[in-house]
């Protein structure tokens, strides 16, 4: 039976923007489970199942509910240990966990200050007055304000991916010669920019770049085949 | 038969303050295996073994001569794979270049701007004419000038700790529950800091602090015995 993921959405139903969602749907191919993803917006709380955490990722597989992405990640990875390792031992789980904490103190904070006028434009009508309150309050200013002056914070967004760059000009992947969960943890924050703004956020002939190309190629182009703008 | 390190020191002979040599000292004593270390200064290139690239650490392993701290660390995981592992599998050799690769654009950037005329302070009469020559051309400007406003710019610098700081705070180590290569990388710099600096660059109370004090207390306080300043 196929693990159901409920999928954060914009107003089209197809447009799957979630960083954390991505994490979590390119675990699940990796591991090479099958999957029913069943778009959520926002405002739909109440359609997610019990217990119910407001927020997604949730995965419900045979009957048990797992949310957050982290935790997800290491569900999949213990009941599945005949799958393809999403990690590859314990050193290796350690060290995704500082790559995930570098992907949400520098990666997101950058990106979010690039897309986040994108993101609204791409929700519905009850969704977009949500995020407007919520994320103003958060930000403690308008959605505009905070992507002001995008192009001229720009070179200082991609200096800040320095020690990616560095390290996927030297390897195929982040983790090494194979993707794992690392990569997909990286390549969430990137995807969530590409599925809701066409605002390119990586220079051409950058490496991190043609890293991202190879992401996108995984799994039968299963993120390439996703609607979203640029290469 | 001991292997033999040429180790970076100051104007005092066991002052050892190299990040770099720190990596290889840790990386040997995780391997459990013996070690002689030479102090060397950096006008001394030519007692340096051949082939020789006048840059340290360089071990001599049994007449064999490895240059380079990461091919040093892949040379003892080949030469010993029956001790115990730096990295654990592919996956965390991969991942390890990652945290490797944010040492080197992140934290050994924003240290050598805390501490460079300190380094300068500890080397002796020709190291330091040497140092001060070739580093005010590298930075285009005095060593004065580098670390001027040094306690202004210390909070920037603690905050760009964070991927470490939540790391450190979750798990033990950067590699996990139990120390790996990776961590003697980022440890490295922090060594390198107070080997040369009464500047204190964490502050009481940081778990990154409270993680450094761990390793201080590796392979029976090998680290913690080093000529060095503060806890």
């Amino acid at each position: 039976m196929a693990i159901t993921l409920y999928d954060l959405a914009g107003a089209e139903a197809d447009r799957r923007f979630s960083p954390f969602c991505w994490r979590t749907k390119m675990a699940l191919a990796h591991k090479g489970l099958p999957v029913e993803t069943v778009p959520w917006r926002f405002t739909e709380k109440d359609k997610l199942p019990q217990p119910n955490a407001g927020r997604v990722p949730v995965i419900v597989d045979d009957g048990r509910v797992v949310h957050d992405s982290t935790a997800i990640a290491d569900y999949l990875e213990e009941r599945y240990p005949d799958r393809p390792p999403l990690f590859g031992g314990d050193g290796a789980r350690g060290l995704a966990r500082f790559v995930q904490n570098w992907t949400e103190t520098v990666l997101h904070l950058g990106l979010i200050r690039l897309v986040l006028v994108d993101i609204h434009g791409r929700l519905g009508p009850a969704d977009q007055a949500y995020f407007r309150e919520d994320r103003e309050k958060r930000f403690n200013t308008t959605l505009e304000e905070v992507v002001q002056d995008r192009e001229a914070r720009l070179p200082a967004f991609r200096a800040s991916l320095d020690p990616l760059r560095r390290t996927v000009e030297r390897q195929q992947f982040v983790s090494g010669e194979a993707p794992a969960y690392a990569d997909y943890v990286v390549f969430g924050g990137f995807q969530w920019a590409r599925a809701v703004s066409d605002f390119e956020v990586l220079a051409e002939g950058d490496p991190v770049r043609a890293w991202r190309s190879r992401m996108l190629d995984l799994f039968d182009g299963l993120a390439r085949r996703s609607p979203a703008y640029g290469d």
